[in-house]
């Protein structure tokens, strides 16, 4: 049974988390995982057309979703039909991971300890959670916390006043000051007088030799992870949403800003206060110019610009017009 | 006599203050309030049209103004005429609250103790200041500051590295890492060489329900509060500047920046990185588009889009044309 | 021979840091300096048209260009003739300054003492580097890291949770909370898998009298300086990109973004937002509207406002017109 090291899990068996509903199997649920992610004896959720593909093959043995959109899931598929999907969602994630859905404070910091991580040197005041991994050569900075069950590779510097949890990092990474990584998302259920909080039970991956400048903010996934491909440089005070995924190679400048679930190709260059929209696909090999607004997906090769961004070309044309 | 908690005050009659004026009666000046807020004894100022109404109505005793605006204000108030309102201010602002220029870090603060707040959670190396109020059951993420007077309500839950000064929460609130609450705001009379620093008087108000994420930075009233209301989200990196005044049920995505002074409604959404400019009206249930410039009032239940932002039908016109 | 304080230097003899290259006289290297302030024994670098006037007055004795750009140089020069001079400059600098290409966390730091600083004001948990100089009546607000070398002039005032290394301040600067300042910039030569990270053997110099807001990142220079000119006030959460000029008496509201290399006159307002792309000239008492891209030069006295920004005028036409 798979492990979500990050957050506590309770155990339901599916007609447990949905009482009115019928069930060939009354299983335990393994856990919550996207379409494309989950097993046997796994919950998804299948809630927008742009993920049809996706749905047709996915292995989940239970799905949330509408009656509109559950004809595209697999017949494997017990199905929930539901009229919100991520309420529903919302409402089962906060069961079965009870502490996902606001950033408790870890308690199990303790003030780093070279007794502990012989090859790893500290700065004052660093302080480390419970089964924290830190590789050969790293260093960390003064008033860095690290919180419980964060791995980070070999020979990483992570700057001082920063903060990191639910986040897995490779090698050779380097993080300066006062980044802030791995929390909740922006995900919750509006609800007049008081939203449902979305629990976020993923995590941030940032892959080997990224280097993330300083204030840059990194919201751990959904059910999904963030993604931070190898060898993509972060300038300061970019802010990545919930599930982005951004590719190996790429070039992201100051105070970009990416709304979540997009994925980015490998090679990309993004210039200084760029809005990436939500749910977007944008390709290999793009260069996407400063200030712009992206707000469809992007096809390999393309240089854009502008708000919202079109062809580089045509961006000139306009601004010669008017 | 009202008092403000956060900045020591300094005694003065009104003739003290503006010596060159002849008065009815020299009172002692109560406090320096908003036209709306002020009342019996209390100094106010009156600079800009858009404030007609307000001056109108004011209770104030004695006002700054200019000799066209004068005649907008009620008999009942003695009247300061200057060329500029602003410099006139913050003249007297700096005496009466002579330390509310310039955010001078607290010397009250003390490492956490559980002995003065029992119910309450502390991770490590939290700092508490004098007449800090904390409710039951909020928890402080370690390295978090919260100067002096600060009050917290409830169940709040306030991440690591955070610093809260001049503040007031509800209920139930949650602050991720590394926020910046309650320092002064950009406020200065432009000098060359050497600029007139505005001194601050106001605070924070942070309502029940609220959820302010990562690295967002929110600065006091100058004279008024900046306030964000009930059950409102901020995502990641937003900026809130003095005096702003967020409704409601509210949804702010990441990196939007409020110049000061906007009132905005309730059930306002607003995409990431839009900005809003000073002095503006936004009514209830408006939505504005991701990376919009808002240049002027929105009425209620308005779809916006676009740099400066239109409705969203004209802005698809515009970019289809293009 | 002029020393950088803030950077270990390797001595090399420039027949050593070039073996291909045949020189006159195989001098030490005394710096790595730009064409304006390098002086005999130095090495600089000439790699774009825009420098061109530089390049032909320049007092270096070595300089790393291509073939076409060579011609411009004075025959007082010996030229190292490259493909990218980039990526030339930066293997010479990681030989010179093999400590300057990553933000190698302080280990000099201790916490604040006052036996040696007897008329500095600490907070709590301060923590200063080797070598660090206060000036008299200067504050430090809690959890802030001051790095080695770094000085601060007089009357200062640093909010709590910044750190500063890498950086000359002088006489009454305000900084408030969580700032960056003196971070390596975003500079490196894209590489495939692996990047080649530009030493930045710069720092950053902040004039009397400024105040810089919360939340704010500074990065030090390349091998130029970054500057704030005298009396300048940034508001929170604005970026200052490597080797930007700004001048005295401007006035750079809330979330503002400068591209790297850029210089900006005297008395210029920038409002909320706008983005000042790289290697630009803004004139004296410019006024840039928020929210603006600025993508060309702009001469004295202009007002500028769009994406990309054209005089105020003409912005106005666009959009009545659309």
């Amino acid at each position: 049974m798979k492990k979500n090291v990050f957050f506590q899990k309770q155990i339901f068996t599916i007609d447990k988390l949905f009482p009115k509903n019928n069930f060939k199997k009354k299983e335990k649920v393994n856990s919550v995982e996207t379409l494309k992610k989950a097993n046997k004896n796994d919950l998804t959720f299948y809630d927008s057309k742009i993920y049809s593909k996706e749905a047709s093959s996915t292995k989940a043995s239970f799905c949330i979703t509408t009656s509109n959109l559950a004809k595209d899931l697999p017949s494997s598929v017990e199905i929930i039909i539901v009229k919100n999907v991520l309420y529903e969602l919302a409402i089962v994630l906060k069961k079965i991971y009870p502490l996902a859905d606001i950033d408790y404070p870890d308690f199990t910091l303790k003030k780093a300890n070279n007794r502990l991580f012989k090859s790893v040197k500290f700065g004052n005041n660093v302080l480390i959670g419970k089964n924290v991994k830190l590789g050969l050569g790293t260093i960390i900075g003064s008033n860095t916390v690290i919180e419980h069950n964060v791995t980070i590779g070999k020979n990483c510097i992570i700057g001082s006043n920063t903060v990191l949890k639910n986040s897995i990092l490779g090698d050779r990474v380097v993080i300066q000051d006062s980044c802030k990584i791995g929390q909740k998302g922006f995900g919750f259920i509006p609800n007049k007088d008081k939203n449902f909080k979305i629990p976020h039970i993923g995590k941030v991956c940032i892959h080997d030799d990224v280097e993330i400048a300083s204030g840059c903010t990194i919201d751990r996934g959904s059910v999904d992870d963030t993604i931070i491909g190898k060898n993509t440089y972060l300038d300061n005070q970019v802010h990545v949403a919930h599930n982005v995924k951004i590719g190996a190679n790429c070039m992201i400048a100051g105070q970009v800003g990416f709304a979540g679930s997009s994925i980015i190709g490998n090679n990309v260059s993004i210039g200084g206060q760029a809005g990436i929209s939500g749910h977007l696909r944008i390709g290999n090999n793009v260069k996407i110019g400063g200030g712009s607004g992206v707000v469809k997906d992007i096809e390999d090769n393309q240089i854009v610009m502008g708000y919202p961004a079109v062809p580089l070309k045509e961006f000139i044309k306009i601004n010669k017009k008017n």
